[in-house]
C-alpha cells in the first residue's frame, strides 16, 4: 500500500535537493519495479532511470521509459543479445568491470546494429563488483573507447555498503573516500585523452555527499520514494525529511492470548533480510517473529491490542525486496484507493 | 531449477515411509505453490493437499486439485466468501481458533450453499495460532459441530517450531509433548460426544514421530520434495534420506579479485530468512554475502574458483520463500530441461 501524499512529497523533496546541487537525478527502479512510478520520476525531472537486470530494463522500456542505465554487469550471450536488442528502442547504458565482458558487449552491439553506452564500474569501497581505481580502470576504459559499437560514457562509482551506516559522519567519511577514488580515476582517464562524461553513484543514505562532491554529476537513489524500517534506523541530520509512504496492510487472523496476536503477513509479504517489519501507531504492540505466512505481535500490558479482523499497518524492514513480493502497488489517498499500479518488473531477476 | 530424478526419489521415499505408518499424506503446497507438483503428489497417493491462504487454494483448485485443506485461519468477509465459493467446486477444509470466526465461517458457507470442513487448531507448542488444548478446544468444537453448514472434521495440531530443532532427540521430545496434548484433547471431545475424525500436523522435520504417535492420522510435510540448506543442517538419523532437488542456477557476473567472485543471484533470487545459500560442488568457494541482486563468493587459496560467465549451483537457505520469488520451476533431467512448471500460486498471499 502506497500513501500517495507522502510519496509525492518524497519526490518533491528529492527534486528540490537535486536542483540545488546541480547534479542529474536517475532514480533506481530496482526499488519499485513499477513503470507508473518511473514515469512520474521522469516527469519530475529525472533524466532516466537505473535498473539492475536486463529483464527489469525491458519491463521499464515496455512501460514507456526511453533512457535506462543497467547499473550492473550483464554476462552471457543470451542476456547480452537481449540488452542490445533493447537499445534498438531506447537509450541503454550498462556497466563493465572486465575486458572479456567488454568484448562480448561489443559483439552483441554489433550484431544488433546499436551503440551501447558503457560505464566502467570501479570499486570505491563496497568490495563487490568493479575494477580497482587507477591503472586497471584506465586499461578497461581504453578497451571500451576503442570498440566500434560501444561509447565510453563514464564511471560507475556506487558505494552500496555506505548507505546504511547509521551515523551521518560515517556515511560522509565513506563517500569522501569514494569521491577521492572517483576523482583520481577521472583525472587519470582524462589525462590520457579519455573524456569522462558521467560519474554516477549514490543511494538514499548518502546522495547529499555525492551531489556536493563536484566529481559525481549523476545520482541514483531509489528507496527515498518509499523508505523502510532499516533506513528509518539511520541518523538523518541534514537530509531531507523523507516520509514512510510504503506499508504492508495486514489482517489480524488470530488473538490466542491477551499478550499475543497473529497477522496474516509473514516473510512472504514483507522481506525480513534487513529486519522485521514495524507496527504503525499501536502503543505497546511489537512484531516479534515472522514465519512464512504469519507475523506474531507481542502485546504489552495495557497496550493498544488489535482485535480479530482488524487491519494493522506494517513498515517493511527493507522496501526493495518487499515490493518484489507483490504484483500490485495499491495507491491510496485520504483513505481511498486511487489506483492500482502493476509491479511490472517483479521477479525480473535475470 | 528442479532435478527431477532427486525430486521423484523424494516422493517415493515419503510414500514408502507413510505406507508403513498407516497415516494419510496431505503434503503442504505452500512449499511449491505449483499445481504440477501437487498433481504428482496426489497421483503418488496423497489424499489432497494443504494450503496456507485462500488465494493459494484457488490456484490449486484451478490447477486440478479436488481436495484442499487451508491449514490456517481465514478472517474477513471478503476472503471467507471466496473460500466458501471455492467449496462449490472442491472439498475445502479450514482451521478455526475463535468462536466469532466460526460464526463468520458459518454465514459464508450458508450464503454460498456449501458445507465447509472445519478443524479446530490447538496450540501444541508453537505459540502462534490455536486455542489451548482442553476446555477451550471443546467449547470451540461444540460451536463448530452445532453450525448448520460446518462439519467438525478434527484437530489441527501442527508444531512448526519443532521442525528445525537440530537434534533428532529434541524434535522427538517436542512432538511427544504435542502428541500428549492432541491425544488428551481428542479424548475430551470424544468423551463429550464429538467424534474427532482427523488429527493432523507434522512437517518434514518431524513427520516420523507424528506418524508413529497413534494419535495423528494425517501428516502435512512440504519441504521434503525440495529440501534446503536450513533442513540440511538438521540431524536426520532414522529419517528417509531426502535429497536436495531444488537449486538456484546463478551466473558468475564479476571476478574482481582472486579471492572474490560475484554471482547474479542475491536475496531477490534466494530467500535469506533462514540463512545464505550454499555453493554446490566447488571446493573452497563460499557464498558469504547477499545483497538484492548480488551474491559475493569468497574463494579460498587454491579453491575451485569459478570463471566469469560460469554457472554456479546454489542450495537455497529456505525453499518455500525462494520458490515464491520465481514464476517458473525449470524441471531438469540428466542435464536437459524436461519441462517448465508454473509457480501458479506465487504471490498468492491473501
Amino acid at each position: 500500500m502506497l500513501e500517495l501524499d507522502a510519496f509525492e512529497r518524497n519526490m518533491q523533496r528529492m527534486a528540490f535537493a537535486v536542483r540545488g546541487a546541480g547534479v542529474r537525478l536517475r532514480p533506481h527502479a530496482k526499488s519499485h519495479k513499477c513503470p507508473e512510478i518511473a514515469l512520474r520520476q521522469v516527469a519530475a525531472g529525472a533524466v532516466g532511470i537505473c535498473c539492475q537486470k536486463t529483464s527489469e530494463a525491458e519491463a521499464m522500456v515496455d512501460g514507456g521509459i526511453r533512457d535506462v542505465f543497467v547499473s550492473n554487469e550483464v554476462v552471457g550471450a543470451a542476456k547480452l543479445a537481449r540488452l542490445a536488442r533493447l537499445a534498438q528502442r531506447a537509450r541503454v547504458s550498462v556497466c563493465v568491470d572486465d575486458a572479456a565482458n567488454a568484448a562480448e558487449l561489443e559483439r552483441s552491439a554489433r550484431a544488433a546494429g546499436v551503440e551501447l553506452h558503457v560505464l566502467v564500474e570501479i570499486n570505491v569501497g563496497a568490495d563487490r563488483c568493479g575494477v580497482e581505481p587507477g591503472a586497471a580502470s584506465l586499461a578497461l576504459a581504453r578497451a571500451v573507447a576503442g570498440a566500434g559499437h560501444l561509447r565510453f560514457a563514464g564511471l560507475h562509482a556506487y558505494h552500496g555498503a555506505a548507505q546504511h551506516l547509521r551515523k551521518v559522519s560515517d556515511r560522509r567519511a565513506a563517500i569522501a573516500l569514494a569521491t577521492r577514488k572517483a576523482r583520481a580515476t577521472k583525472a587519470l582517464l582524462e589525462s590520457n585523452g579519455i573524456p569522462v562524461e558521467t560519474v554516477t553513484g549514490a543511494g538514499t543514505g548518502t546522495f547529499l555527499f555525492e551531489a556536493a562532491s563536484e566529481v559525481y554529476n549523476e545520482i541514483q537513489p531509489g528507496s527515498y520514494v518509499f523508505m523502510d524500517a532499516d533506513y528509518g534506523a539511520n541518523d538523518w541530520s541534514g537530509f531531507p525529511d523523507f516520509e514512510q509512504s510504503l506499508f504492508v496492510l495486514a489482517t489480524v487472523m488470530s488473538v490466542p492470548t491477551a499478550d499475543r496476536a497473529v497477522v496474516d503477513a509473514g516473510l512472504k509479504a514483507s522481506s525480513v533480510d534487513s529486519g522485521l517489519p514495524q507496527v504503525v501507531g499501536r502503543r505497546g504492540v511489537e512484531y516479534v517473529a515472522a514465519s512464512d505466512e504469519h507475523g506474531v505481535l507481542r502485546i504489552a500490558r495495557g497496550g493498544d491490542a488489535p482485535r480479530l479482523g482488524e487491519k494493522v499497518r506494517l513498515v517493511p524492514g527493507h522496501c526493495d525486496p518487499t515490493v518484489n513480493l507483490h504484483d500490485w502497488i495499491v495507491a491510496v489517498r485520504g483513505g481511498k484507493v486511487e489506483a492500482l499500479w502493476r509491479v511490472a518488473a517483479r521477479g525480473a531477476g535475470y
